[in-house]
């Protein structure tokens, strides 16, 4: 029978209570649910609402419990509905009596918002732990390239030459703000809901503060109904997810790019490729094509989760019960996300020859010849124009910018001098930067020693 | 090793292969993937391409792991990466040489697009039978609740009086669009990708049309690339499913609504109803709260797959893989969600009396009023003014529109008769009602007709 | 004043009135909304709830309205909220009484989504013809690249070769469905709510039949409430516009892709191409990158109008207002997609002997081995053994397949004979194909056929 | 001829050009982009790549522009495709040769990012003020209905008695941390990318120190094609109003609500509702409607640029050119949403008298009950049952639980006392409430003095 029959004559039906449960999946909320319980025990005994044997009685019995949970012993039961239940049950069943007191200035609306904020800031401890392992692979796979040039692309059309170092640095960047946001999340999500009880807190004399220190709170929630209606929290984690997710998508594609045939830039090892069942040649990026596709799913979390939420009057409305699947699966894809992007990380080569063999194609000194006009003292629009139309010889003569003679060059304007081949060239141009946050070498070491200070990463290797 | 193993040195990492597994879902196809493969080796055998014995052998053993795998003895090996790998290398071990033959002129990308199609088409027949029990469950509540009147709302706000089975008629109307939609949808669903290997079709001499009618199918598909490229399918289920969540999601709320202290239109049974663990006078409808929630993971289902399939190239993307789980996900949604509602409506009572005694408030005969007056013949704008005063004096006086009396009304307009009594109060406004489809009772009472007639209710009770 | 003012007392304030409004955007239904005035006003003339001079006067006056929307005189007001009322009021600014009698037995809940089925209706047309019409140009690109064979991807990872017609024609299946899709959806957008009022019908002895056939609608729907409350034609039609989205910024990425340097395989013309204010050299396939990028608004005007629908009870409220701006973008993006995709197919060449040069890298013909070896008898399994160490052969050696000596191939199995040379090369390869569907000559020149009938494209070039 | 045209020999076709224009909306960009290129001006004239003499020209160039703007007399040109090329050309048509220097050391990509942050950041202090104003809005509504107990809800069933002041001040709890995560997104946002260029930096000695510190950024950003390519700032913002949105939405439900017939909580003046063209007496809350509405456009608008992003390659790819409407769109919601429900806060009044006649029904004071249980020494499960069994005989005599016989009560459990009727009755019950942020009146008081001071609000009134 329910915990919360009294009232009741008939139980529910069976195709009601199968879709009603939830212990099918907040079971994984267990841990915090018996932290909380313990912290509450302690709090409870302490103001005098139960005495200290009933209190060690209920942590030993919760202990036991954990214990059972924890070796596969423990059987959780649909009839007692959800996570709470079946504990506090459980409970009943193992000491007794002293249970019976355990809800005492609680409700299962307080008691669950708590165990899943407790799951939530571990939680993204663990991304964030697992971006600086990501960001690290990414420095040291730099490390590993110094000097190497590559394309780079805007429109997927080759636009100016870069260092490697630089491009994976930008993912560096892109990461580290990643984690600020689930840093800023955390700070929001660490709040304490326990002992708002229904919605209304209570007339007995608790004590909010001890058990929110109890449980590394930062304070109790300041309004009892905010604190069992709101789910701002995980919706705020999921969105973190969600932008972390379109980073590593973009990071997919543009690996999955260049293993191509037709890039040819970069060789996963075998051990993070998979075959074909039909073709036996085929030898595929499998891992960051996942990546990318799991991009799709920390999205369509968050899309649920919002379009829960939406229009929910006050306080606990049954349908935040779908609250946690979600949040469940976006931190799960999440995780493996970026520790399997590390993994891919970790076993790439680059094909350094393959790709300087193709960095003369597709003008990328264009931009330097025009700089170098500029410092001849052409206005830029005017040097564009003549560089464009220096292209478009090469295009017709199927040659690069560095082919062409000084007369060539004069034929389009007297003002180039020999100097000009200076700045031709890839090698040349990737010289000529020198801008602040530039693919410029100085620059880019300047930004590897940064990020090796900041990601405490050995210099030796 | 992996069947696909023979150019590769190494294996995959523990993470990858983890993370690249989709044994843990897709073994969702077996079914589909057993039929698949029959159909697929009698058609070898046919075309020549395999003994008649081999057949035998591969029909027999895939039988015996279909055995296997309902009665729970199947072994799933994360190793074998999917549902295809898994069935095919317990067939090798089983059956041994044959087996080897069974993936001629056959990839993985056009058997898990085969076995996709062809789960979901059963899923498809399985949504619409579902609609159809909470059609027939709706008209039959409409059978129990004759003549019954409750307030129309727009914005909320009380409108005009309606009867209550013309509501629920409302709802069967939507929901035979959500069945003619998922009809449409299966049509297009209903073509066998099968034959259509990696994405090229193949040199031997297959018969796509034999295993396209052994299946079921409609016909072969007409373009190997498209066959093995395209989810439109299953975009289309979950565009359907979300539709249909919407749908419920809004009956879901009105539910809630009505069963609130405030509108006390209706009470559920307690089979339908659940407590709280710490206020123990509540009675809550939480299975209507959770369809109206579980129209968010139905969404977030179609929004990752939308994502997903965003900007892919051609043909099969490992992304692909990621298809599964949300077209899992929303199809057990919606069958859940259509059958607790179909319960409910069997469990509900609607409170007539007090319906009854609510029904004065709100000025619901208004609109009645002002067809008086503009078959009186004065302009409906007009009218609508005359009335709109009216109702001010009736707030003034917190009286209804009945209570003014004949002096009071042609105060405001010299055109009131005495038998503008005929046209107040709600009873005499449903009487009004004759239009087509409107809530007048010879209309509603056609449509229940036409509702029996079609869901073939037994008119007996 | 307000048309609704009678029991009103203060008008709204401005911050209220120009965040209700809808005129800003609802004034593109204006031609909808005259139509449908028209039939009911010559509707309600019929019925003699109006005079045959009365129902002259207004449709004079409304088709004076309609000629001074289009020539730009007309002033929409803010305080008249919606295209409805301002066209009323300007009709009784014009015309004087008869105006007040337009509105009998009709609400803005009817006429709106009366208004907004006719749009959707020529809409959905529009966007059929812009498909057929980029069928149609994707057919003709196909016409005019006989014989080009072009690298097949799976995992964008080299595969097997196919015609560069069959992959043209893996659109034109796409697009297929999607036109199939938006017939089913206007079959369910085309009935008619008119006459349904506020919710519940009338009173008033209209001709619901009239209006619906004036209109031509099938049929005016059943149902009062239903007609009123629901917006599921709208979602049908957005999700058929996401999922044509979906197929166009797949081709989108793709031909991004290969307007690449790395790719190579076509140059768009400079009349769908665009450059840098920076990088003089760059020439950039915008219109496809926008393709593409427009998908996104597609899906989340679908995202909007599912969110917005969502737990709203019936009947209108006033949350639906919001549900035609994101119609109305979704199908201007979509229009606009397909437009510019067919002006892109119009617009490119394919880069024949870069395409040609390129063929031979990445062992397309490897699965074309195996099937070699399955028709000398070895059981497919086997054979994609024996194919992936003959691979990884030649990667070791950096050749093809064809490179191989028969010695070479004999000492990884003893089965081959010189014929295997007859299946090596991609040329070799494609005419090998022969299964329905597959990427073989004959069958993509019937499926060539196929389409040139069905779209009634002329064979002359 | 486009400024980037000096390769081209054809323009693009109209189709292409009013499909890929951005003018129509990067226009709101003027005032941004502007002041970036007087910054940009300034600091390349301090560096030596452009005179003094050309920077004041450029710079009252600019202010001329910009004043044309304002006053509505500059013209914007379809084919000066965006907000930077209009600007730069109109400049050059105005100043001629000096303008021809102001793109040098720039790209529109870092220009566009430039101004989209500076925008963003506008955008963020505007949000940020509004929903301060309704926390106000808020606080002042408290303060005018001290004492006033409402029923508290769960799952929409009378849950326990709580002070309206509590609820409101539930709201202000839940806009404060929105305001701070857009607080936290402001930081992050407000790193200048300008200098960054095509993607890679520039040769030229630029200062980009310097152009930051003059748009008021905190720094500029570290590498160059991290800024270019990446929107999750963006994507920040919108998460941000989504969440916000959906508190909003929450808001509309429950005023909707309570402003119904059924409800009857509280009734909005005439200034904040609307009436109905059809029915003479609807009074509608349409504004809050439109509020619950409008969260739809906000979550569709975050999904359309999550949707943007995902899987796009580095840099810049014209896909981006898409982030802009979804922005804007949220911007102008989310504010009209937030000063629209101030404006209804400030417009409507508590109907004390009927809130309070409807308090004794729903057993609000059972929790209560069951606390005295607890106080007596009873275990509270135990308490919970007694008092589950004691609703149940009210439900059965139709009564509360106040009307109960000492007697009545004893039979049910010996422990009651004449003490009991202290507990029961709502306002005994929310006497009795005392823990830390519950709805007790001490509690209660002293949050909104807490609010008071941290809004700064008076006291007096």
């Amino acid at each position: 029978v329910k915990l919360w029959g009294g009232r009741f004559e008939e139980s529910v039906t069976d195709a009601v209570e199968k879709f009603t449960e939830s212990i099918s999946f907040d079971k994984a909320l267990y841990k915090q649910d018996i932290m909380g319980s313990k912290a509450h025990a302690s709090m409870l005994a302490k103001q005098g609402l139960m005495s200290d044997s009933d209190r060690d009685t209920i942590i030993k019995g919760l202990e036991e419990i954990e214990r059972q949970i924890e070796t596969g012993q423990f059987v959780w039961r649909t009839d007692r509905e959800d996570v709470h239940m079946n504990i506090e049950a459980a409970l009943t069943d193992l000491v007794g009596e002293p249970a019976k007191k355990l809800h005492t200035a609680r409700s299962r609306n307080d008691q669950v918002a708590t165990d899943f904020r407790l799951w939530c800031r571990d939680a993204i401890d663990g991304i964030i732990s697992r971006i600086k392992n990501l960001q690290i692979a990414m420095v040291e796979l730099a490390l590993q390239n110094e000097g190497l040039i590559v394309p780079g692309y805007t429109h997927l059309q080759r636009a100016q030459p870069v260092l490697l170092q630089h491009l994976l640095l930008a993912y560096v960047e892109q990461l580290e703000r990643d984690a600020g946001r689930l840093l800023d999340c955390r700070a929001r999500v660490n709040f304490c809901p326990l002992g708002a009880c229904a919605l209304a807190g209570t007339g007995l004399p608790i004590d909010r503060f001890m058990t929110s220190d109890a449980l590394g709170f930062t304070a109790p929630m300041r309004n009892s109904i905010d604190a069992v209606s709101d789910r701002d929290f995980v919706l705020e984690l999921l969105s973190a997810n969600s932008i972390t997710a379109v980073h590593l998508s973009r990071l997919g594609e543009e690996w999955v790019l260049w293993a191509s045939e037709e890039f040819g830039f970069l060789t996963p090892s075998d051990k993070v490729s998979t075959g074909s069942s039909i073709m036996p040649q085929k030898k595929n990026p499998d891992p960051m094509e996942l990546v990318r596709g799991k991009s799709a799913r920390v999205i369509g979390d968050l899309v649920s989760l919002l379009v829960l939420c939406k229009g929910l009057p006050h306080a606990y409305n049954r349908d935040l019960q779908e609250d946690k699947e979600p949040v469940f699966d976006s931190v799960k894809a999440i995780v493996g996300m970026l520790e399997v992007s590390a993994e891919f990380v970790q076993n790439i080569s680059f094909n350094r020859e393959r790709i300087q063999k193709a960095l003369p194609a597709g003008h990328l000194d264009a931009t330097t010849l025009a700089d170098y006009l500029v410092k001849k003292g052409i206005p830029f629009r005017t040097s564009h124009d003549i560089v464009g139309r220096s292209v478009a010889l090469c295009v017709s003569r199927n040659c690069e910018l560095q082919d062409l003679s000084l007369d060539e060059l004069n034929s389009l304007n007297p003002i180039f001098d020999k100097d000009v081949y200076e700045y031709l060239g890839v090698e040349n141009s990737i010289k000529k930067f020198r801008s602040y946050g530039s693919t410029g070498s100085e620059c880019v070491a300047g930004q590897l020693d940064y990020w090796i200070d900041k990601l405490s990463i050995s210099r030796e290797r």
